[in-house]
Formats: C-alpha cells, structure tokens, sequence
C-alpha cells in the first residue's frame, strides 16, 4: 500500500488537525468528536445544517462547512458511518436555538446512525430535521444501500439548503428546500480504478486492464456493469442518457451541472467529459445555467468521474448563485 | 493505457472546449491558438498578464484565467511549450496598450518560445516585459531545464501580480512584484507514481512497489534520490527543511502555504501533510497567513504532492489577500 499517511488508525484525526490548522477562520475541531463545525459556531438566527459520514469522500464534507453551506460535518472513518453520538455532539455544537437539518446520504449505516442522533438530540429539546440523498440512478439497492445511494449530488444540498439558512428561514423551510433540491437532482458515476482503505491495506475490487465499471458508487459498490473501456464522449453519452431517463427534462429546462472527479482522474480528462454533457444537452435544447468541474465527493484514490444534473427553478437559481465561503467551493 | 478520453491527438483541444463549455462568463478561446483569455479582453485600463506553458498540469493555467489573475494561458501539447505563434497570438489578445507580463516558468522551451513571442509583439509595437518562475529547490538543471524548475510557486505569481495589475499599476510595476514573489518562492515535492503522457500511451518513468521519489519534477524529471517510502510526517520534514534551508526565514516572519496534490493523492492525504507543515513552521517561530490545500498544479494523473512557501511583507500580503475570481481560485 503506498499511502502518504503516517499511520491508518490516525488518518481521519490527522487530516481534521490538518483541516484546522489550514482554514482556522473557518472550522475548529469538536473536542468530544471527529467533527468540524463553523469556527463561529453556533450562529445565532439561523437554522444549522449538519451533514458527514464515512472519511475518503474529502472535500465532503468538512470542506463545506462555512458561510452560505453547512455549520457542522462528522467524520467517521474511512468508508464507515459516523456513530450517533458523533453526530449529537455536532448538533449540540451548531443548534443555536432554532434547529438543525441533517443531510444524510442514503447508505444504511448513516440514515441509522443520524437518525437515532436525531433522537437523542431531540430529547434535549433540540429541534432536528433530516433529509436523505439518494442521487444516484445506477442501481437500486446496492452493498450498504436500500434504495439508491447518495453521491456527488449531496453538495447541491449544502449549498441550495445552506443558503436557504442564511437568509434566517426557518427549519421547516430549510427542509422544504432540501427536499426540493433532492427531488430534482441525479446522478451516474463510473470508475476505472480502485480505491484502498487504509485500515485494509489492498484494493477493494479490481478491475483487469482496459476494464471499467460503469454506475459504480464511491465506496467501490457494484454498478450496472463492467466493459471494455471507451471513448470519454461514448462514456458521458451513457451516463447521461441514463440520468435523462430518469429525470424527463422539458426542452428549455435549466440546469446546473456538476463534473465530479473520485480522484486519480485528472482535471483535463474531466474538462473532456464536461466538453460531451454541454454537447448533450445543448442539443436537447436544456439550458446549463451554471457548471462544476473538479472534485466534490471523491473516493480515497478511486480513477473516474461521476455527472450530476440539477433542474433549476427561479427558486433554486436563486440559492445556487447565492454567496457561499467555504474551503471547498466559494461562490462570489 | 486507461484514460477518460477520445483521442490522444485531441485531447487539448477538447479539453479548453469543456473549459469555455464550463466557465463561458470568465473565458473564451482563441480562433488561431490553443490559448484561453479573459470573457472579456482586452480589459482596458490594466496591464494583461499571459502565462501558460505545456498541458497536463491542469488548472495551471487556464484555470487561473479572471478577474485578479491572469488575462491569457496559452496551451501547448501536453508536457510542451506553445510555440512562440501561439504566445505571439494570446498576447495581442489581451493587451489593452498598457502592456503584457509574461510569466514564464523555467523550463528550456518556454523560455525560448515565450522571448521570442515577445519580440514578435515587441515588433507590433506592444510592451511586453517576462519573469521566470524557478521555485524548485530539488535540483540545479535537470531534464528540460537549466537552473531550477518552476512548479506550484508559480500560482503566487498568478495571484500577486495578477492583484498588482487589478490596481492599474504600470507594467514596470507589475513586473517588480512579480519578480519580488519569484524572489521569495520556493517549493519543493515528490512522487510516488507516474504519469502517462496520452500521445506516448506508456508511463514516463517507473517506480518500484514501496518507493518514492524525492524532489522529482512536475513532468517526471529526476529528483534527488530515491528511496522506500516514508511516513507522511518524515516526508513532508525532509521537504520543508530543505525549503527553509534555501529561504533562511527568521523567527516571526510571516508566510504563505500551498500543499499542492499532483493528481492521484487524495486531498485527505495533502490534509495530513498540512498538518506537519504547520506544526513545523508553528514550532520555529514563522507565523502562517494562509494556507492553500488542493490541486494548484498538477501532472497529468502522477500521485505526489509539493510545498510552497511564500515568504510576505505587508506589500505581498495584500496582494495575496486581494479579491480573486476565477474558475480555479476565487478570493473573497
């Protein structure tokens, strides 16, 4: 395993120290939990968002926490759901007084574990909401997953629910938007190559040479299939075609597009997709309001790229181009 | 060879048309050259500043093509200078009458085909002035290059003087703070996988199971040595001692940071790195203004990483923290 690590028990604790020591004006480290929140946290008048998960998935979720996105991000360890009392110390850190929303991704293990939070915060008094995202069109029911999974298209929430919250909206209304947003967004990846878990310390699949998985989730999940690797534009038509099977856009419909790397697939070849999916859907007379390339929800050193489509409305554009100040995605 | 692409012969070309497709509000290309410039240049009033350089390193540099920043990144065939035509063209783009910086880094062929795109423009009738970006402490000369490599420091340059040039300064002006960040740049990195030049179809260099390359350049050239891999911490020590060993830094001088990933190295791994650099500097007395995590130049899909650091005074320091916008960076 050739790692840039000091020690596999440590990553998740080395890399929150890391995080802190580059954004201070932004996070700080709970104490009691491997979890970041606002530096400036609880902030007063508004609804909190808190979201996490599984470790590996960097800049989700702690590069989101900030200005305009989320207030709180748990990290559990790699690939593993964050346990309930993680997530009720972040929700006691954040809630000032006017509730928290939790964005779950849909895995098993997460929805439990946030829920049963949930719970426990709620016992304290403390006012809590979920919402669970399930983008993902490859494959229902998945190793981890009943239903579909959840994957690059959770950074649509923080952002389009976060900055619903920053305009001092109340909880009810902050989960209205995320669930809108949720209902409007899918997704399809694909990888190329594996990912290792440091814990394990060999890849967790294979694939032979000139092999890919196409709707392959971020934790290695099976997809729809393996083949023959293919041309970027061949590749993108299918994801895409996939996606608009599920999604039934009218012609003149806006959307905002996300181009997500895992990781070890280089920012050109992701330019390469982008290139493909503007194609697509300029043909299909779709309007692309707004455009993301880069690495939002990656997966440890997993090779591929997922895309993300979000069908807009006057509301969600609103939220979309709102201001957001994190250390993953600025917004101006 | 497993790339996300359609063809090795394209994949410039059909990556800045994902580029314009993504980001049409901050760039477009030219007709008769690979080259990105500002949406709207020629911004008048300013003076332009052009970088650029071979492809494969992206978001370097078009990605830094905004307000703040650059005016125009040329881009060459992967791992290959533009050729001075292509400099020549990008330069006429952007100047506005107040003259163009080129920013160069230092590598044989740039330099060559940089000069002499200045003396074509020069012949026009327009001001041009260069800097050369040589940050890389690793090594003196290597494959490509006499005297030392210009890698990730080279982003600082982008974002100072590309700040001066926002404020109106002359090109004399520009220049100087140009060449005062180059004065007080140095990084330094190391690998420990390769990277597969699309057109050659085949690695560029092999490392062993278990090893990794000290000081190794942004295209693959030999570093200082190498050996079996470290932990994390041993690593980033052994470069930033090297880095402080060539910037003579005193106790409370302030500095800037950049943990640069190559590609393949998850973010999380460039986190845990951070956190060493900063302990370091902490305990020797150097105070961090700002730290930057992410992928600022990388090369093609290699795993690795490298540290820079800036070195500020009040003058640099406002230049650094003024406003930025562009697909790559932005500034609040």
């Amino acid at each position: 395993m050739k790692k840039i690590i000091n020690n596999p028990e440590l990553v998740v604790e080395d890399m929150l120290t890391g995080m802190v020591a580059a954004h201070p004006d932004y996070v700080r480290k709970l104490e009691n939990a491997t979890a970041l929140v606002r530096a400036n946290s609880p902030v007063e008048g508004k609804v909190a968002l808190v979201s996490g998960g599984g470790s590996g998935h960097e800049p989700s979720h702690g590069g989101y926490v900030g200005k305009g996105m989320l207030d709180g991000a748990v990290a559990g360890a790699v690939f593993t759901s964050p346990t309930p009392d993680q997530v009720y110390e972040a929700i006691k850190a954040v809630d000032s007084g006017n509730g928290v929303l939790l964005v779950i991704k849909n895995y098993t293990g997460d929805v439990m574990n946030f829920e049963m939070a949930k719970d426990m915060a709620e016992m304290e008094g403390i006012q809590v909401s979920t919402v669970v995202v399930n983008d993902d069109v490859a494959v229902e029911n998945s190793t981890y997953t009943a239903g579909r999974r959840g994957i690059a298209g959770t950074v649509f929430i923080h952002k389009l629910a976060g900055a619903k919250a920053e305009t001092g909206a109340s909880l009810e209304e902050v989960t209205r938007v995320a669930e809108k947003v949720i209902d409007n967004v899918r997704s399809m990846g694909m990888s190329i190559s594996s990912c290792i878990v440091p814990a394990a310390g060999k890849p967790n699949f294979t694939l032979a040479e000139n092999e890919m998985e196409i709707g392959m989730g971020i934790h290695g999940e099976p997809g729809t299939h393996r083949e023959e690797i293919k041309t970027s534009d061949e590749i993108t038509e299918h994801l895409v075609n996939k996606i608009l099977e599920d999604m039934h856009l009218e012609d003149g419909t806006e959307v905002a597009v996300m181009v997500n790397g895992l990781c070890s697939t280089p920012l050109m070849e992701l330019y390469i997709v982008n290139k493909k999916v503007n194609e697509m859907l300029t043909e299909k007379g779709i309007k692309i309001h707004k455009t993301f390339v880069g690495e939002f929800m990656t997966s440890l050193e997993m090779a591929g790229f997922s895309v993300t489509l979000l069908k807009l409305d006057d509301e969600l554009k609103e939220l979309l181009d709102a201001p957001a100040d994190t250390p993953a995605l600025r917004v101006l």
